[in-house]
């Protein structure tokens, strides 16, 4: 069977970044390691006036059609995922075609073009859609380019307001793919939630502790899921797992839940029974609430562990790179920990092809998705061309004024008027509305 | 090749009906042949009070599953299909998940749910999701139920208010399907249009003109994308051919459109030639305005022709019958116009089986799909057992001032309190919000 998987990746940040540490801490008040370290980040992305969810979009396909020398007729479909849409009925994707149409010959006419929302798991759902059309056999040879691309906003003042973020990622969904090749195998957790929603509004309503819980009791049902079909699964297995990381200092908490979840019955947990002893096991109690409380002692000595740290430090650190410096990009989000994973690979000289990494990805509302991904021979030479570092270093440090008006600008309730802060240079630009109160878009030299 | 495609079918209206002839046409000062058959519809659709797009959904699933007698184990994916959702991150396939787990032992914390948005064409879009998944391996013996389910409504006074309706379909994606395979070969047609959007709003911005001439382009786009890879398609191919009917008058057109596209150089022309002469061929022309011009008098030409008019009683008319009495369902109404002529066809006793179908699906925004379709053997008794007649004949036909307030009751920007007009019985309905706003259901014995 040929492989599929994603063959090339580009991102595009919002070109505007808030540093939560000298800049949002001190205005809040508070201190500037509840962010850098409680939960984790460094900076948020926000979009410049003059950027949305499709210009961020179009211009990482752009990206990634001019760098690996595609043609629109190599494209088959485009799928956007998004829970940051501006229409009810056009799907993003038709503007992000329109915008491509604008410089290349050719057009997408015989491209199949959809939206996807649920949460932040649509991104995953869309490569999921790209991979099995192909293995249907309906792609004709080409290629589908899937993109997340989400402007990640909440109320001001609003406890989420610290995690925000903005940016699109473009992934080229194709056989015989130069990065990841996908598994068949996956495994759902899944159920009916109301632990983050947007009814009928742009901000979120989030209950941040059930956030928290939903996240965490999902991913295992999803890893249970796809231990049911793929086998047990090891530390040992995986290089990386990149996980949805609305927020570093989640990963750390689903990273230890996973780890205590795999390494139960193993060696891992002989080799750590004469430091914290054997993990608990439901039989022994009389109630799941102290099974429960058992289990998070158990866990709370694990963290402790040189074993664990050793662990983390290898399989998870390095997932969080990018997102500790751009926030959350919602639907982007677990495909940037895996970007960042990948660079680090590439950077350390790692020998990665051939080699395995878990994903969990997941959305509010809620589901997790878990499956596999081997590395693929043309890995590093892809993942190295990708300018992550001179489009993270070369944004705009907003003061806290400047972040109110990019606030206030990105609200669709508010009409109001503020200049560029950067300029654009070889971009698509939202350039205003038209007569149908369409958002229209050109390509600036 | 195992055959994949549609299993089992539901559907569930709005338990409302307004008389366009009777209540709508008075009160607009206007003769009721401009609807029924202008337009051709008779009555619209709408929700009673306690319905919406999450309950019409859940019902229709729920009726599928109890007579096919399907638990929630059987079902591994459910696809939600709207452009009425009404939270911007919670997909409605949640929800409607939720529901059926109130009456259900077991649930769907394995599944994989999703929503799609592409204004009408998101239903046929979600049953490919699900033909792929099939497709690629990835179903484990489980089947796919894709609900397309909406509310459509128009600004009142909107030239799109007489063709309003709500309702949703329920489909169950299967090997080995009892109605009919799907084929893998499909074509598209599709470009960035502005015909009709809903830019951050309920209700629809429409420029109908424009939409009528996109709705055609992209068809007839989609259908030349099919034949170049299924090979010429002929009238005689197909027994019947369902078009998304945004109302009656509409699929007129795209009929004649594509009766000429599939005749043209066969031998229909031929017999044709003496009568009402040959097709224009765009090389006799010195413009394309006059080339089209030219086709323009052939077509009007050909529709009074007794060999049109005997393939459209036959191919296209029996398609339109459920659709002339309910309205538009946007994602839903595609296969209504398949069911339509199903059920036709099991009425005059047929023999179908074996026998193929051409399927036009369309967005406005704007993307055709073409796919072919092949009867199968379980079709009749399938298509016989859904209880089409006894929900359109119950309805509750409303007036034209309670038209009013079930039009203010579902608009989101208003709020009204509204006695119900039926008494819900053994269906879900819609009973309140909760504290996050999201919206909350109960099964009513």
């Amino acid at each position: 069977m040929t492989a599929v998987g994603i063959d090339a990746i580009e991102i595009r940040t919002g070109k505007l970044k808030l540093d939560l540490a000298n800049t949002f801490a001190p205005k809040k008040g508070e201190d500037p390691e509840k962010y850098t370290k409680g939960i984790g980040l460094k900076h948020s992305s926000f979009p410049d006036v003059y950027e949305d969810i499709v210009t961020m979009g179009a211009n990482a396909a752009k990206d990634l059609m001019d760098r690996t020398g595609l043609v629109p007729d190599d494209i088959g479909r485009i799928d956007v995922a998004t829970e940051s849409a501006f229409d009810n009925s056009k799907p993003v994707s038709t503007y992000i075609a329109g915008c491509l149409e604008q410089v290349y010959d050719g057009d997408f006419h015989h491209a199949n073009k959809g939206e996807r929302k649920f949460a932040c798991l649509a991104g995953t759902q869309s490569i999921d859609d790209a991979y099995n059309w192909i293995r249907a056999g309906r792609n004709r040879g080409r290629s589908a380019l899937v993109i997340a691309t989400d402007t990640a906003l909440y109320e001001r003042g609003d406890p989420g307001e610290a995690t925000q973020g903005a940016g699109a990622v473009a992934m080229l969904i194709s056989e015989d793919p130069n990065v990841v090749e996908l598994s068949t195998d996956q495994g759902y957790g899944s159920a009916d939630e109301t632990d983050f929603l947007k009814p009928n509004q742009q901000f979120p309503s989030v209950d941040g502790k059930r956030s928290v819980q939903v996240y965490l009791a999902r991913m295992r049902e999803a890893l249970e899921d796809y231990e049911s079909v793929a086998g047990d699964t090891h530390p040992d297995d995986f290089e990386y797992i990149p996980f949805h990381t609305p927020f570093p200092g989640m990963v750390r908490k689903a990273a230890l839940l996973g780890y205590r979840h795999m390494t139960r019955g193993t060696d891992v947990e002989d080799a750590l029974e004469s430091e914290i002893g054997r993990q608990p096991r439901e039989a022994d109690f009389d109630s799941w609430d102290a099974y429960e409380d058992a289990i998070r002692d158990y866990m709370d000595d694990l963290k402790e562990t040189d074993q664990y740290s050793e662990w983390y430090g290898h399989a998870i650190e390095p997932t969080i790179d990018i997102s500790s410096q751009v926030g959350n990009w919602y639907t982007g989000s677990v495909h940037i920990a895996r970007l960042s994973a990948l660079r680090s690979a590439a950077r350390k000289g790692e020998s990665l092809a051939g080699k395995r990494m878990l994903v969990g990805s997941y959305g509010s509302g809620a589901q997790a998705e878990i499956h596999a991904e081997t590395v693929r021979e043309g890995w590093k030479d892809e993942v190295s061309a990708i300018d992550v570092e001179d489009q993270l270093d070369s944004r705009y440090d907003i003061s806290y004024d400047e972040y109110e008006l990019v606030h206030d600008v990105h609200n669709h309730d508010k009409e109001v008027d503020v200049e560029e802060f950067t300029q654009p240079d070889g971009e698509f630009v939202f350039t205003g509305w038209g007569r149908m109160n369409e958002r229209r878009y050109e390509y600036i030299e």
